[in-house]
């Protein structure tokens, strides 16, 4: 729940549990709203409007999820349904367009013309805000930089294609390839931390280890680094935005160990001119950049 | 010289000739510009304007070539140079986004709301059309395709990096592959074409051997076709167009040889639901689709 100047007034937390189906999914959406709103002593009819981010392609003016693959939803009228429920007007937007847009609102005073916010976690995307404004494209799937090519025949990636950026550097890839270093004999911190066979592994866990002084994992870590690092300068070369700002659950927890690398890659990997003053930033949002990106989208339409 | 209608009246052909330097250059410009208006039997005065497209970085605002690299050119008034010598009304754009205009106005008639133009030739560029304006970027070098790395570690690059879509697929990185191939003793009509040494290869030379049946010609045609297939489905990723069509002096000469691949690979590589109805077309315009968008420009900003 977020006030008119985007501070945040009270929040709640629930998993998607998509397995469930999407009627339990809405339901939990909906008492997940109600919660955050009852958190902050306040009614739903004193809420303006529900900005709400999905996984996958939107249609903001029909309210269609038209698919999102993780829930496995395909032309789901989130938007009426959600209204349903809360009786309140709600808002969709994709979940990586609606994270950059709080970044944007929130974070930037710059207010940059051009600005492409890339997410590093289990998956990467991205989104892209174009003169203030989510930019989606033609089936509103822009932003699906996971899949940038970067490494022709490189490592297989779960769309089924090889070399994609988020085989090279999401937190999926880098536990992969920790755990078949691991398999090969290679020692790490990691096993100490987690047992031989490194279960529950987070972001924060490979933090430790790399404070413990584990090479294995600060080489790989720093691997990705660097292919985020080619990604952006990607970015820079094909859109030449203002603004890149980096964050996701992976950058939270390793932004002192790829920060620096990134921007450093990104530099040397884009033309020469194309990245003159163009600001790479990591987001200090976190897992707020989405919520206040939900409120930015709510305020705007109800204005 | 153009009609209202963008019907081609006539025309005029000059080489830049950039080593005698900035003002020989604006000469052969206004004197190939003088050339084109006489061809059409007309006056300087019954034309309405120039747009020009220079191969860099410009602010069409200020009339002003930011950076040119293979011009040398840095900071350089174009606009007001050609303006004093032609007495017309000059206006600049980067050239691969007045090629890219000039195919959405003339070739494309679903005016797509989004459109990315590839040139294949000794290097690769890219235009992006949205709305039907060129965008350019916060350096106005939105399109820099050609730099947008494939292949981490892959081959050298003009540029400085290694793995560049330009260092896999540019005429110059066939011509490359082909000459480090007949090196190392593989045959080739080529030879009997041009000589041991290859002199002079051109693109259309590419195409005479493959209809002659040379494998290893093929082979390097069709890496290059994938590997812009590839580029092609990162930008479907990345910026998800309407429309991408590839252009340049490569695809003129080997479209038969090149197409269906590039489509193909395209369509592998992008995301599953990113590439729904999406086109991938050629550009019939070759030469013509830079003159074409000179002429919309002109047109449009004297309106």
């Amino acid at each position: 729940m977020f006030s008119e100047k985007l501070e945040c007034l009270g929040r709640s937390k629930k998993s998607t549990k998509a397995q469930r189906g999407p009627d339990a999914v809405l339901d939990r959406v909906a008492a997940c709203v109600l919660e955050a709103i009852d958190e902050c002593d306040l009614q739903v009819k004193q809420a303006r409007g529900l900005g709400i981010g999905a996984p996958g392609a939107c249609d903001p003016d029909s309210g269609t999820v038209i698919f999102a693959p993780n829930l496995g939803w395909k032309h789901f009228p989130l938007k009426k349904e959600l209204e349903k429920r809360l009786n309140l007007p709600v808002f969709i937007e994709n979940d990586c367009n609606l994270q950059t847009l709080g970044v944007y609102a929130k974070e930037l005073q710059s207010k940059p013309k051009s600005l492409v916010g890339i997410f590093l976690g289990t998956g990467i995307g991205a989104g892209i805000i174009l003169d203030g404004k989510p930019f989606s494209g033609f089936n509103r799937t822009a932003g699906e930089i996971g899949h940038m090519v970067l490494q022709v025949g490189g490592p297989k990636c779960a769309c089924g294609n090889r070399g994609c950026f988020e085989a090279l550097a999401s937190r999926s890839a880098i536990f992969k390839m920790i755990e078949s270093a691991v398999k090969d004999g290679q020692k790490t911190a990691l096993t100490d931390l987690l047992g031989p066979g490194l279960e529950d592994m987070r972001s924060g866990d490979l933090r430790k280890a790399i404070k413990r002084g584990d090479k294995l994992v600060e080489r790989i870590v720093e691997e990705a680094a660097e292919y985020t690092g080619i990604a952006v300068a990607n970015v820079i070369n094909l859109l030449n935005p203002e603004v890149v700002v980096i964050g996701g659950g992976l950058m939270d927890a390793l932004e002192d160990d790829m920060m620096a690398i990134i921007v450093e890659t990104a530099h040397d990997y884009a033309m020469n001119g194309t990245d003159h003053g163009i600001e790479i930033l990591p987001s200090k949002l976190g897992d707020d950049a989405g919520i206040t990106g939900g409120a930015v989208l709510a305020k705007r339409q109800t204005k």
